[in-house]
């Protein structure tokens, strides 16, 4: 977005004033990150951000890639920022200084990753991607592969891909089709189809290091018979340089709705040369070491639009005259600025609570991630994988579901100008759409949340992470309305149960309870889940206040929106939990043929 | 959309067996309007809208308008559909017989402008547009100037718009500039620039006959001062033929979301030669006339479009296959189709409920349109303008609402498919993106329905409403489950009135309180309006049943769709409601500088 400004202060406030980054940093080891160091690297992404990515997101949608004869070209300006990219070591943040990282915590790459897809949504792609496939290697690559591909790729001067589509499966991976035969040396050689491959073939990079699921002959049927290699666009010799093309291409793009700077490809392999990555026929349980994290990613996407769209419109709103506010304004002006108007004030805060909130839980999430990969206690590290199992499926589906409704309000606070190419409101709308379907649709994080995590560990996930926000309330002591919200956040605790024991009794004895509810459970989830933050954050808030803060503006702020969010965002939990109550027989009963008119 | 089919056997339901147009004609005296004949009249729109205009609408989202020096051309196709239109005698139907129309309903006509604008809704813009000049034209203009105007228009021969948009002024018209000076021959010389003005420009038809708004020298401030206008682009002779070019031009063209197929063009006027029509200074009043149908009309495309995706998602959905159902299917198929999954039945649903709900609304206002326009006893005329002024803001805005909801649905079912253009879905959810803003945005109708409707008739357009729901309940005679659901009906209409009470009282000391609730209230009274409709759907297609219809799985998709409303869908004004009571505070006290982060 061309005025976009990576929002710095609330990163800052939520890292350090909300979760307490420094000491998280320096309990796992991280004594080089100082608050003084995250920020100063938080300025540098956001200079990166704002002046060089922003710059080219419009011409990157109005150019979107072209492909000629198996090659891909990224629009104008965006092989230039690539370069900045990699020049300026922002691929190598957060990877082991072995292979040539800076060994800093995931959080910090992550938070700053925000920022470049706000900027801008297409050309963030690439690097993300990279990131993914890093990880898959670093998780379950040999010594000896993550010698011959981690440098070059984490150095950005290689990038990476995840091949995991074919055309007649995407959620249902077990489906899949694509081959790969030993060789005599230890290899592979892959064939088949991927599609919707991001970042499949492009100009930037020296290499494309793809990360593709496979059947091995004689594997058994569905997921337990899928294998993870590794198959670059050019061979890699052993001690890591280009050689010769592999026999892997790029067989068209796809023309989207939007994020047209990011290439999405079909990738034909044929006789591939490939290297398998961890055991014969665990490629599935590789791949979702890796997919957890992108999904965080993806909500980040979705929150990051949020933020874009809020800033967008509230410039508008400031700047835009239109009728007189009856209560606002004692001017004589024919007309006053529309942020006087109760239902543009609507937007304007929805967009705040979902951005910011969004931020909140983002922020918790990755700092669990942290604590993951580099606590020395295990069981630490057991909490944190526990709250991640839970919260992974709700980042993903309600970040990026509440940037819908967010990129919408975008169109919508500037009118038919917000319809309109240039103002890129539109555009925000549409690069976002794709956020609650790649990386596992909203459906597909619902039932993964409502059956695998919440059911499936017999709600022992929900009761870590409700008995966490319990005892924040319980241990509460602040002023009203803080003091309301925490009662009101019990209630809701007591909600979530009951409703969780609901679906799990009645899909005991029917299996399609389960899809019934699992939507709307998982947006009532998300809901009070951003009800904890935002009620964290207004505390918070008080507290800096009380201290005698002088950005009462940004702290005030804050205050009001939790106020918004739990007087007029949280009933909507209430629709959902009544669909989660509905059952499934509304849905069931209905024969096939029935359907149309 | 591609393989788009015009809803003929829900509109002969919505028509004949729900609100008996046939009965509703012959009262008002359009005896030739029998049902074989508007069958007719169906069958071939639909044949116009399903083989000539569908497949043109992804071509013509591909290349849109061309602009160039001054001319536009259309996308490959749109003019050659346009001449078979006018042909076919389209333009004319439901004008007047003294100006070459065919003297047929106002119902008849914009029922069938669904199937056009479901089938292409960029195509269905010019002669949508030409319907709204000739409405005001028919209404306002002097009796020469239908006779120079009227018969090329309702002819189809030319083309129309409306002029109102200027760059600094959307929905606040009272700030708009542009001039009209008197002349001596007692026509009027207009100058300056409008925005946003669909068709305004177009190689479709041989004259372009633009209704403009501008006010006079020395006119008052506001609203209170503008003038309506005839301003056609080339002059017209006595006789109503063309003759030079007026001063009329296309500045440019705009660069939308969706829509690209409809030209929306900034038109400028420098000394151009216009006609006034109507009073001076109430040219306002004159536009509200022809807006009240105009608004019904983008209702309509709303509604068209929730239909195009719910056809497509529910063939994908009966096509696409991906992972087993637990219970639907006994089979050893490695997946079943989608439309197993519940989540992928909720979704369907959501789009069928809004669809024919939508249509149910629809017709009920067209059928008051008729009532309105031709009913020969001024009591009737009266109640149906009173329900008519109720139900314009809804039909506008919730069925446009709805729509966003039930095209994103039709990306989400698709998946990744979804968001590629090739499929069309993500083509419907662009096109339809439009339809909150343009006609007033969905703020501008809630403030209409609340403001000026509901509180500025003292509650009595509601009252009369909430009478014939409440009627209809207390008479009924049914089976479970609509006895249940007509006993649920009656809550919602005390709950409707307890609202409307509580924001009138509150909005009475603080004039804000009415934006803050404005939104909520109009999209609950959508849903309880929709639950009218769904129940007395159900209603009839049980009725049906028990008189032995053979089509058994229409009338039962009509009753489970039904339940799925109620149990599913009218839960969420729970969310609304609790909107409307949340009040003005939470919006209004955060100070304007908090809003950023």
């Amino acid at each position: 977005m061309e005025n976009y400004q990576s929002p710095q202060r609330d990163a800052q406030f939520v890292a350090y004033e909300l979760f307490d980054f420094q000491s998280h940093y320096d309990r796992l080891g991280f004594s080089e990150a100082s608050q003084d160091l995250v920020k100063a690297i938080h300025t540098e992404a956001a200079k990166f951000a704002d002046n060089i990515l922003a710059p080219i997101n419009q011409i990157g949608d109005q150019q979107g890639c072209t492909f000629d004869e198996g090659t891909v070209t990224t629009p104008k300006g965006f092989k230039e920022a690539y370069q900045q990219y990699v020049e300026g070591g922002w691929p190598s943040m957060s990877h082991p200084e072995k292979w040539g990282g800076q060994g800093l915590p995931y959080s910090l790459s992550t938070s700053i990753a925000e920022y470049f897809s706000g900027a801008n949504h297409a050309w963030a792609m690439y690097p993300g991607l990279s990131q993914g496939c890093i990880s898959t290697i670093l998780s379950h690559g040999t010594e000896e592969q993550k010698a011959r591909f981690l440098p070059k790729l984490i150095e950005g001067q290689w990038a990476g891909t995840m091949c995991l589509t074919e055309a007649h499966c995407g959620s249902d991976l077990g489906l899949l089709r694509c081959k790969a035969k030993p060789n005599e040396d230890g290899s592979y050689s892959l064939t088949g189809t991927k599609i919707f491959i991001s970042a499949g073939e492009h100009d930037l990079a020296d290499n494309i290091v793809h990360v593709v699921l496979a059947r091995l002959p004689d594997a058994p049927a569905g997921t337990k018979g899928i294998s993870l290699f590794i198959v670059p666009k050019f061979n890699v010799t052993e001690d890591g340089e280009v050689a010769d093309r592999n026999q892997v291409t790029c067989g068209s793009i796809e023309h989207k709705m939007g994020i047209n700077g990011s290439a999405t490809c079909v990738i034909n392999f044929d006789n591939a040369k490939g290297f398998l990555i961890g055991a014969e026929n665990r490629g599935l349980n590789c791949m979702f070491t890796f997919m957890n994290v992108a999904r965080i990613g993806t909500g980040l996407e979705g929150m990051a639009a949020s933020e874009a769209a809020l800033q967008g419109a509230l410039r508008y709103a400031q700047d835009r005259v239109q009728f007189r506010s009856p209560t606002q304004r004692d001017g004589t002006a024919p007309a006053d600025e529309i942020i006087v108007h109760p239902d543009v004030r609507r937007m304007l805060l929805t967009q705040k609570a979902f951005a910011e909130g969004g931020r909140a839980l983002a922020y918790y999430c990755m700092q669990q991630v942290d604590v993951s990969q580099h606590s020395e206690s295990a069981e630490k590290q057991q909490l944190a994988e526990a709250r991640l199992a839970l919260l992974t499926p709700i980042v993903k589906a309600f970040l990026t579901e509440t940037a819908q409704e967010a990129t919408s309000y975008g169109i919508q606070v500037f009118g038919g100008h917000g319809y309109v190419r240039e103002w890129g409101m539109e555009q925000l709308a549409r690069d976002t759409r794709i956020s609650t379907l790649y990386e596992g649709t909203t459906g597909i994080q619902a039932l993964d949340l409502l059956g695998r995590k919440v059911l499936g560990s017999n709600g022992e996930l929900l009761s870590v992470y409700i008995k966490e926000i319990s005892d924040y309330c319980e241990a509460f002591n602040g002023d009203v309305p803080q003091q309301h919200w925490c009662d009101t956040l019990q209630g809701y605790m007591q909600q979530w149960q009951e409703l969780t024991h609901h679906v799990g009794s009645q899909a005991a004895t029917n299996p399609d309870e389960l899809g019934a509810a699992s939507v709307d459970y998982l947006m009532y989830s998300g809901y009070v889940t951003f009800a904890y933050y935002w009620l964290r954050m207004a505390t918070t808030a008080s507290t800096k206040l009380a201290e005698g803060a002088t950005e009462t503006d940004f702290y005030q702020g804050k205050i009001e929106t939790a106020r918004f969010f739990f007087e007029r965002l949280l009933p909507r939990s209430q629709s959902h939990a009544a669909g989660v109550k509905a059952g499934a027989a509304s849905l069931m009963s209905i024969g096939e043929s029935m359907f149309k008119a």
